[in-house]
């Protein structure tokens, strides 16, 4: 891989942050970081749950102390952040304040209060032999975070690490460098508050493009890594990693208004699921709508009315004048904006067709009053996420009720769909016996 | 990822065995067949649990009468392979007469009886907003399978995949290529009479090199590459997929004889550790004996009688004259044969310590009466499998009452251990509302 990894993805908005290491020496700083988070995680392991929940409570403690300090180092992030010409948006990102920070030290508290699930037994089994099997789970490792301007991701991303019994090696966005090295010495003072070795959270200590080159090379050494941030950097972690990847890359979501919809649920939910927010994965992209359902004129103008502009087929075209022409490449294309692709369609099988060659495979609806339609929309379409009446913008693990997320996951091995602690574990076979000899 | 690939690993015993495509006429092709497979499997996802079944009992009954015509295709395998000179071990793991090939049948048998987990629920939660949430288990989609010279593969891997709802693209040794097109065609043909289209198990239909090139690379449209053979072919494929990879390298398993360990059970145990079959990846491959056990000349002399050569450091040498000296390569050391490594160590810390550092991660062993240090042991030990007073060679998927495997994986994500029906599956998340809108 080439020192040019990342060149211009999203990840390096700051043209200051260049590479200068060689492969090898990339290789080689985070073969020493790897270790010393391996080490430090497994004498986490052996800390039990309660030393993890109260590392998580100092380390929000340690962050509302430091609120001062994190502040000052941020505004550092910021002037650069103008003087370089931050779109307004990126700064935004950025901008830490106080009530910012303590939501980031309250996100602390709640992931500590999360339970465990490191040491739930899935199942358990006594074969013929007289063996009692048990499979346990337990914490992934080294977890590598590789994330762009939010330095909320430094604490959020630590604290599911942590929580789940696993170590973390941060890699954040030079744009954030400050405020990141200032929140990750808070939560590294918590953690040593309650006796849990410092390395169990490290920060990359060079924002050198190189060293992210050796996260994605580092397989054997980090287990896995999750990319949080735009769809470039998703893009380029997915295409050079040589460590697993949990992320998703496109949120092309679909709602399908099937003939039996009601036609008042119809509008609602799929104006929530465009416009509630446009610039998250699980907003509606594709508006389908069954040529037999009665109401798509309101559905359509619930739509455009809202300010959303509508690119549509020629049936969907013939619903309301203000919608515009779909190109081709509409159908694959994921807005994150007020634009939505419409088309019509002739029943589930065609809506289906259509999901199928043009979904995402990350969540996709279906508005229907017809029961045996929702079933086979739930079973036949086979994205991570499959919805029945409800808003594509539900796809969210704190909305699914798993506590917090470290991403929503497309991929169809290990985790799927949104990812908190459970995904950030593994399991091994506990075989207890009698001295059994195999025949 | 150059021509070269899988040159020198064991895949390629056949010198006849040549790369002629290009790379990108190998990415054509392999992109053609895993459509093929990838729609063929969306077919059979939507035929349900006993045409599963049906199809496996009428490949076995297919196989069966197909006796005639697979025993002379394999013939000829069996005389280029004498021909060019391979080895008996070889030629045996080649051979297939009326009693192996009646085994392969019934092992389909087996599989077709085994519970699908497909439609499994995993859990199911109703959120505060009235959401109800199901994560239910679904086929991964297209599995690769790159084998070497056993043509039962051919069927059992199929059956596994099948079984569990997927699509299977099959690459088997030169050295076999008879045989196995003469099982796949037996297989195929049961398969069509159970209505289940042909493509849901193919077999690549060139022995080209490159198109292992092609497999290896084809992220995306196949799920999953599952590696069965020796070492050699495991390293390449996992240094360079880009596919995901379940399989495991090396099995270098420890039996620790603690202070506690019954005497006679320690010697049986290790006994039927080492020498039940020395070439399994689950036979104990270094013997650590407590320095506080009082009775490691009976398990070394043991081990010694029955054939077994012993290497040593200095204190498991002073047990008995006839262990030879242990270099420090022997510690990391997979023998696959009659010979085992012997350590003294001083207490669990000890022990411990050794396996983190040595152990592959396969399946490590402690023989004790003390229930505190078993337990300590099934907790710190960070292996797939871990033992208490048990051979490590039951590490093995129908030992463990899967019904069969597809390997022993000692990956960290998705699945890990044996890994049967189950771990040829993902989830995905049913969400069922009744018109909510995010707030």
């Amino acid at each position: 891989m080439s020192s040019e990894l990342l060149h211009d993805s999203g990840l390096i908005a700051n043209p200051a942050s260049t590479a200068t290491l060689s492969d090898a020496d990339a290789d080689s700083l985070i073969a020493e970081l790897a270790l010393r988070g391996r080490a430090a995680q497994r004498v986490l392991a052996g800390m039990g749950e309660q030393v993890k929940a109260d590392a998580l409570r100092h380390a929000a403690a340690a962050l509302r102390a430091a609120a001062p300090r994190v502040l000052a180092e941020n505004a550092r992030d910021l002037d650069k952040g103008r003087a370089n010409g931050l779109a307004p948006a990126m700064l935004d990102r950025l901008k830490l304040d106080d009530a910012r920070l303590d939501s980031i030290a309250s996100a602390l508290e709640a992931v500590a209060n999360l339970p465990d699930p490191v040491g739930q037994v899935i199942d358990q089994r006594t074969v013929p032999t007289g063996l009692e099997l048990s499979r346990v789970r337990v914490p992934i490792g080294l977890i590598g975070i590789i994330y762009e301007s939010r330095p909320n991701v430094t604490a959020d991303a630590a604290a599911l690490c942590l929580r789940s019994g696993n170590a973390v090696l941060l890699r954040g966005g030079t744009e954030a460098v400050h405020s990141n090295h200032a929140i990750h010495a808070a939560l590294v003072a918590g953690l040593e508050q309650a006796g849990v070795p410092a390395d169990v959270v490290q920060l990359l200590p060079t924002q050198d493009r190189a060293a992210v080159g050796g996260m994605l090379r580092a397989a054997g050494l980090i287990d896995m890594i999750v990319p949080r941030g735009g769809k470039g950097l998703v893009a380029r972690v997915q295409a050079d990693a040589r460590v697993p990847v949990l992320a998703h890359l496109d949120g092309i979501c679909h709602t399908y208004v099937h003939s039996a919809a009601d036609p008042v649920m119809a509008r609602s939910v799929t104006l929530n699921a465009k416009m509630r927010r446009t610039g998250i994965c699980g907003a509606m992209e594709t508006l389908l709508i069954d040529a037999s359902f009665p109401e798509a004129s309101s559905v359509v103008a619930g739509l455009i009315d809202a300010g959303c502009e509508l690119r549509g087929d020629a049936r969907a075209q013939a619903i309301d004048p203000r919608i515009g022409k779909a190109s081709a490449e509409d159908w694959d294309t994921e807005y994150l904006d007020s634009i939505l692709s419409v088309a019509v369609v002739d029943g589930p099988e065609a809506a289906l067709a259509h999901i199928a060659r043009h979904s995402s495979g990350h969540t996709d609806a279906i508005i229907t009053g017809d029961a045996a339609a929702a079933e086979r929309f739930l079973t036949e379409v086979d994205s991570a996420i499959v919805m029945v009446n409800a808003s594509t913008q539900f796809a969210d693990g704190g909305e699914f009720g798993l506590g917090a997320e470290i991403g929503i996951a497309t991929g169809r091995l290990h985790a799927r769909g949104p990812v908190a602690l459970e995904g950030l574990t593994t399991y091994k076979w506990q075989v207890r016996g009698t001295g059994q000899a195999r025949a």
